[in-house]
């Protein structure tokens, strides 16, 4: 007998509920903020083929699904509280919806967000998750503070994501052990909510890198009215492949540029601060256990700047991907 | 060139932001429910195919696809407040983003429901809607209320969904007038949130119809742990067609029943309150603007007994469908 759409959610992702005061089951889930608490609401569709490939593993990518949303609430500042499921699935296949569950309810306990509603249905494979967090009032960090003058910082390592997806269409060979590196990025990122909570009230604007750090840092400058200056050199840093010892010939000063500047699927933070700040941002990133460095600045005049390590222009087109581009 | 994520919902979907402090285009839609007061959230996944044909007008989609949210809302008594967008297009169509943003947003407006957030990206044709509503702690409707003793009530008409469905699939021939109300049933449905406000205090139990009357009853059986006896010929009157100068003979009083039973897609409300609130159910769905009838009891014993006019055993299989059956 085909498992039914309440028999899915309830047999594979139905765990206990405790901020919610009704959980998965009803018409509706209730939230219930703390009082002077706003409440902080994001949401990803992801579909196969488009955002993760078939291969995937089903665990690694129950993970991903969740940490592509946290990641939007640490780039707001906010506390996960609870998220819901929208799953379509070409058809039941328990081995799959064992792992992928396994994978999803893991990170969910791991950051304290609860499910608390769903939807499944048969269809081309595509997960929809709503992400719900909570924080103060006027506490959010938003798209549009970036000033003139501030540092841009970005959080982690960018760009081995995207090496991993070019081994992956062929167009790139690496070694193993660094091929191994770069796939766990991809398809394990780790969304930066403890840094996202620590840079409250100290970072001007952030986002998270989802698209590749020019294309994302073009929505701080709109949103803010700005334009920046960005050391391509200091991105390229930030590439793991950049320092390890088996990183290939392929993969020049350009190319790891690009992978830093354009790479996308990072879920890092970009975010801007003023330079008296510095401190506390270093404090911000020590406390979260989270590195963090300084790749540009925030100009007056609109527009990007991409230099080198000596103040160069670099050329290229590093805007990103779009999903539909 | 082709519109980027951003561009879509900019262009298409963003109107003026009421309730929500920020509204589309930043990481997070920020919600500040009034104090004291807690959030409903329902999230639906709506796939082509399945859950709506291909032909649908877009317009008419874009209604439907926030209607059946809107439906979860009031089958819990929510106030509506905001919603998040998910979606998956095979490709960018203005003609038909343009109507079917149309559709969505006119609900919206018409039901105080504003577009917090979005997301979308190329795919099989997807919507991903959650919604989030508002209501004083505690007065949530449940499905896990209901008491032996119960009066069973449903709102507005049911099975016409049903009948539409069927023309389409050929399995039936209506005439033009009768079809074209089974469609707007189908396709427009009207979502009962007045009277699900109207329910607050006064229903014992209450859910929406989207999968037929009998399997959502079953739903507010087993979460209240309860039996029932449903009057098979008191519901079949609630189908428009049952009445209407057209109908063919092929609707005859075996149809009726299966239509308003099993037809699913109906998004009334089904609702339990003791016969001593009578009354209390009638001004409500008069204040409601919402007609409701009696069609069957709450039963101490488990199972549901379906029976006819006369209180003789009804044969059938009613369960509904699933969207894995």
């Amino acid at each position: 007998m085909p498992a039914g759409e309440f028999d899915l959610i309830s047999r594979y992702f139905q765990g206990p509920v405790g901020r919610s005061p009704l959980g998965v089951g009803d018409d509706c889930a209730l939230l219930a903020p703390a009082q002077g608490m706003q409440l902080a609401v994001s949401t990803d569709l992801l579909v196969e083929g488009r955002h993760f490939l078939s291969t995937v593993d089903a665990e690694r990518l129950g993970h991903k699904a969740l940490a592509v949303n946290l990641s939007d609430l640490a780039a707001c500042g906010a506390a996960p509280l609870a998220f819901t499921l929208g799953l379509a699935l070409p058809a039941v296949d328990e081995a799959w919806l064992d792992a992928f569950s396994r994978g999803l309810l893991a990170i969910a306990r791991e950051y304290g967000c609860e499910l608390v509603g769903g939807d499944t249905t048969r269809g081309p494979l595509t997960i929809a998750i709503t992400v719900f967090g909570e924080l103060p009032a006027g506490a959010a960090l938003l798209r549009s503070g970036a000033q003139p003058g501030d540092d841009i910082w970005v959080s982690g390592t960018i760009g081995d994501a995207r090496l991993a997806l070019e081994v992956f269409r062929g167009t790139l060979s690496l070694p193993a052990e660094l091929f191994d590196i770069a796939r766990a990025r991809m398809e394990r990122p780790t969304p930066r909510v403890a840094l996202g909570l620590a840079l409250r009230g100290a970072a001007s604007s952030a986002i998270d890198i989802s698209d590749g750090l020019v294309g994302d840092l073009g929505h701080i400058l709109r949103a803010s009215g700005a334009g920046a200056c960005i050391d391509a050199d200091a991105a390229a840093r930030q590439v793991i492949a950049a320092a390890h010892p088996a990183r290939p010939a392929a993969l020049d000063t350009a190319a790891l540029r690009a992978c830093a500047l354009a790479g996308g699927d990072d879920y890092e933070l970009l975010f801007t601060a003023p330079p008296s700040a510095r401190k506390t941002i270093e404090c911000a990133a020590h406390t979260s256990h989270t590195p963090a460095a300084r790749i540009g600045r925030i100009e007056a005049a609109p527009g990007l700047r991409i230099v080198d390590a000596h103040g160069a222009p670099v050329e290229g087109n590093f805007g990103g991907f779009d999903h539909f581009g």
